[in-house]
């Protein structure tokens, strides 16, 4: 990769994140990381690879449950040290079943009376998503 | 903040990643860093409030340059590690004078021919923003 992607900022732990959004509707998905073997299996395979920070392995996400995302675009920012991938999400994104992880909405104020309210409905039983196989 | 707020996952640096996005036409704008208290002085003035990891201090975005970002609603992610702010950016959000700071396209392949193609337009001059106040 020696070329104008060998410019990307990683992190300390040689992690980048990267926001995926869906193509079409424009929702944000999911927040993720990955290291430069995800990114480059990412632009191999047109499918997006994640590094879990958890697990410490590298992911294919869907590769569990079928819920691919498959790489439409990826967009640099200015600073090269964060990435925005247009996908098409097969299914769902997140694990809990709901299209998009981001699902907890800040309702309400002052600070002090702030309450989560989940904004999405579970399309998928997270059970089948992560059911045996 | 000792609500469901305290549930917020903070990094080892006291940091969460946070996407801006455009409340009305779904473009991703920026993403940037808030540790608590520029979360709380988002949530008290509806208005975005960061950590600049370079200056390592709090900024109000658009302190300087005037493209301020006016909080529509904020958003968690599933983990509780990742949050997505629905913002009106007045202006332009990127400090090169682009709508969003999303603009380096990574076009062709394989890897190693893949270019970087600017993908969008400077509206505002960069020199306009943070010139002489």
């Amino acid at each position: 990769m020696d070329n104008i992607l060998s410019k990307i900022v990683f992190n300390q732990d040689g992690l980048i994140p990267v926001i995926a959004q869906q193509y079409d509707t424009g929702m944000v998905l999911t927040l993720a990381w990955m290291n430069r073997e995800a990114l480059t299996k990412t632009i191999a395979e047109n499918r997006m690879w994640y590094w879990s920070r958890s697990r410490k392995q590298l992911w294919q996400k869907g590769e569990t449950s079928g819920q691919v995302q498959q790489l439409k675009q990826l967009i640099l920012d200015c600073d090269l040290d964060a990435v925005l991938a247009l996908v098409d999400q097969e299914g769902v994104a997140c694990h809990t079943g709901r299209k998009s992880c981001f699902f907890n909405s800040i309702e309400g104020g002052p600070i002090e009376g702030v309450k989560i309210k989940i904004n999405q409905r579970q399309i998928v039983p997270p059970e089948k998503l992560y059911g045996e196989q």
